[in-house]
């Protein structure tokens, strides 16, 4: 590749560098020259019919490539981004959020531009409170160095960052010979040979050891080590919601998903009866918690994440997640010889009963052999994601969800992103029908770049989630007729399916349309709900 | 009504007293309780099928209406509508933000709560940066005060205002005896007296004055006034792009849209040539001022606005719009004998020819004719705003736009706010192809609550506006049918409209289906565009 020679080329450069082949949004007039740059750039534009699409594939994109970017206009674009964005800083995404800006020669006596709210940094300081780093590259002698700083925050923490790029500046020429500068995260080597070793003390000491494995085992990168830890040390594993598929849940060491009182029980006692709890990035969020209903004691824990390890009641400072298991990977800790750690059911096979009334239990349990290697099962907010708990995911990083966040309204584009950031995969996209209709739309930019996500449509007629907590009009949802959906994109196939059989059949010609979308309107009673649903707003609903 | 015993109570009492009767939202669980308190109360409810709709529905209905509600949950629904709201503070549109959120009372040692994205104050940040004023409602003894102090300021400023209402608060008891306060901007009657006898000075010492009337007119509710003033005066009046239809456009004395070089060359030349430009609260926006081709002396003006009066170089501060213009119907003023002014070109009754493709400029001809005093005009960013600046509206705010902020997916969502303000108007709605495929489902929305827009597709396969700035596959806008919506939403008529007859045949039905949503798409060459665009683009595209 020919050395970038002006400030949009090297933030192109970079982008690339870092993994991002792909870059989502919608133009607008301040991001025009930008847009115009990126489509000779061996980054390929996807354009989404509305930014919060863009945002949210750039979301999952990050969350299976490493790295997304999403490119928007000034404030009418980037404003539309800012809840997606606040998911990737809440649930950790690296997301690269560049937004075109009025040109700086355009803003002298602070004229009233269109698109402009209050001041011009207006959309800068909102975004300062939602990302981990942010920019206005107005100045061209440090807008290389810039846009190193941001990224390489962005790659370090695992978090969104925002670039604003005015667009007098897109082809400002950089100094030729300038290079990429990299940092990293400080790191004390005194600190961690310390934690390793009072680690493997408690460890080998344990009877019972349990490890609950988090989300940022992913973000890092540090999945291939996990593995040899848990093969070298059989000890079981527990994920949690957010981390679900962190490692395959064919594992013979996988318990399933610990979330307290929510999550299945014989998990629950499996982890709470453990005298060492090994806590590896993990969020401790209250859906992981099950609504705070854990009971993890903290004098019997070793929890290492990105920045510091916590072992009972102390803090080992700028010691991180990764170099803690690169370091206990080598360390002495014995094997286990076999374990009494329970497992997840073990699938089911159905038959079908022609006619008969579909479940969310039966649905669920349907998809959970439908599913195979090359699945990638994006659920929604709701009981998409909560039914999707028991599920056994076959590989690892194939279930993405916002279950921190809860975002409704993720799971559609995020097909998006995700297939492309693996061709490899096919999307099974879980969504309620509240969600769907926020941004299930988003289909038509699948369409387009010839996508092929199968869609189940959790039709319940409302917010299922809210109905048990406390129910009204306002948890209604307009009924829509969704399988009629690909005749006004004109592509893809949809299904109405009421019935075990419906769904039967229709999922036998999703697998054959390899290379459709297809749109199956599951339809269940509005009182219908998953078992784990039916737990988790109990515990909700105490708050209300 | 009953004294307000509760929070909750006490703001819906608020917003009662103030005009709104209406609150566009999408609930989630730290909003439950402040929906079941809404459901029961004389507000309605209106359930939009993405936050973003309801936030451009509030919009609208705060234009129309005079205050604008829009209720959402923590993070994941306020951070939605943080661009509907930056367009409401852009456009002065008084709009009231309410978000749950986590009640105080589970916020002790900071737990990662689901929704929450940095800290628990994040969102109350942001809104701080795009409302005029806010605040957390997180002390029982100054809630009452606090929500006086925020709406007031929304109506003094016409601007919106961010509420945050943590999920324990809602039902929290107010002092039973507590009266609601108010405010007021500061005035100075010296300022005042001394500026109307200097206007009336160079006003009646002028050749050839001219009024721009702008939008503060119509959001500060002085449409009244300012037609007692030009009836008295005969002076005539221009309006801008924002403010379109802030008089009825066939008023004597309307001479059209002044927006520079981008407007009818004989509006321009006449306010141009002018020695006394009285500008009433006219936004100085590029947009307004033909992206600066405007050529207006700050030395023959006298330009009133909502804070201040600026007479040629100096300015009085602390003199209001409203009390201006109230003191100059007061004064002295000469009424002028007769004008050379132009005006607004004729209706002309076209003829469809069966079988002859339909053409921008035809298009916006016929529906020239089709409107009247009924409809209210909502027209979204593009082509279908500015193809409509010729139209001549029939009544006063009979147009809507966000003419300056420009955000795109505004006009269908708006429609509804617009009807529901006023169930005596029926929504025309003006839409590109792009625009529409941003919130164009809240459509969804408008079929729940009976509303019956006719909905104009500006089918040119992609970003019209920008196609001639800096054109490339970025541009380009995927193919749905739209006219076959009305079967996915089970509610309302879709005509597919090619020729110049069937658009007529599709106009004369929707007249006839009063109580139905009407989706006209209208397939025009991606090359069409109107004159205003093209005179538009030349001028943008100088600074792409």
């Amino acid at each position: 590749m020919a050395a970038a020679k002006t400030i949009g080329d090297y933030l192109i450069q970079r982008l690339h560098a870092h993994g991002a082949r792909h870059v989502f949004g919608v133009p607008g007039d301040y991001a025009l020259s930008f847009f115009h740059e990126l489509e000779s750039s061996n980054l390929q534009v996807i354009n989404t019919c509305d930014e919060q699409g863009a945002g949210f594939a750039a979301d999952a994109y990050a969350r299976v490539k490493g790295l997304g970017a999403v490119c928007v206009t000034y404030c009418v674009g980037g404003l539309k981004v800012a809840n997606t964005t606040a998911q990737a800083f809440a649930e950790k995404s690296p997301v690269v959020v560049i937004s075109g800006a009025p040109g700086t020669n355009e803003r002298i006596k602070s004229p009233l531009l269109h698109h402009k709210v209050r001041d011009f940094d207006t959309q800068l300081k909102v975004f300062e409170q939602i990302t981990i780093a942010s920019t206005a590259l107005d100045n061209p002698q440090t807008a290389c160095r810039e846009i190193d700083r941001v990224i390489d925050a962005a790659l370090c923490h695992k978090r969104p960052v925002y670039i604003e790029l005015p667009r007098n500046m897109v082809s400002v020429k950089i100094q030729p010979d300038y290079l990429p500068q990299e940092t990293s995260l400080p790191s004390d080597d005194n600190a961690l040979n310390e934690a390793l070793l009072e680690a493997k003390t408690i460890i080998n000491t344990s009877k019972k050891p349990v490890i609950i494995a988090g989300i940022e085992l992913h973000r890092y990168g540090l999945q291939d080590e996990f593995l040899q830890f848990i093969d070298k040390t059989h000890i079981p594993v527990a994920s949690t919601p957010l981390s679900k598929s962190v490692i395959s849940e064919h594992h013979p060491l996988h318990m399933g998903i610990y979330e307290g009182a929510i999550g299945r029980e014989e998990v629950r006692d499996y982890v709470e009866s453990s005298d060492c709890l090994i806590l590896m990035g993990t969020f401790m969020t209250d859906i992981n918690l099950g609504m705070f209903t854990a009971h993890l004691d903290q004098g019997r824990s070793i929890y290492a994440t990105s920045e510091k390890v916590y072992i009972h009641y102390h803090t080992y400072e700028d010691v991180s997640l990764g170099n803690f298991l690169k370091g206990i990977l080598q360390t002495d800790i014995n094997k286990r010889e076999h374990t009494d750690s329970p497992h997840p059911e073990s699938l089911q096979q159905l038959q079908p009963v022609a006619g008969k009334t579909i479940t969310i239990t039966y649905l669920y349990q349907r998809l959970n052999s439908f599913i195979d290697r090359n699945t990638v099962i994006i659920a929604d907010t709701g009981d998409a994601m909560f039914g999707a708990m028991d599920m056994t995911i076959h590989k690892e990083t194939k279930f993405l969800s916002p279950a921190y966040y809860a975002s409704m309204g993720f799971a559609v584009p995020a097909s998006i992103g995700a297939q492309l950031a693996n061709p490899n995969l096919r999307p099974l996209v879980l969504v309620g029908d509240g969600a769907f209709q926020m941004t299930g739309m988003e289909l038509s930019t699948a369409a387009r770049y010839d996508l092929s996500p199968i869609v189940i449509i959790l039709n319940n007629s409302g917010y299922g989630t809210e109905r048990p907590m406390l129910d009204g009009c306002f948890n209604d949802v307009q009924t829509w007729k969704y399988s009629g959906l690909p005749d006004i994109l004109k592509a893809g196939r949809g299904f109405s399916i009421k019935t075990e059989d419906q769904l039967e059949d229709a999922l036998q010609l999703s697998r054959q349309y390899t290379k459709d979308i297809c749109v199956l309107d599951v339809q269940i009673d509005s009182a219908d709900r998953s078992l784990a649903l039916e737990r988790m707003t109990k515990a909700f609903a105490k708050q209300i």
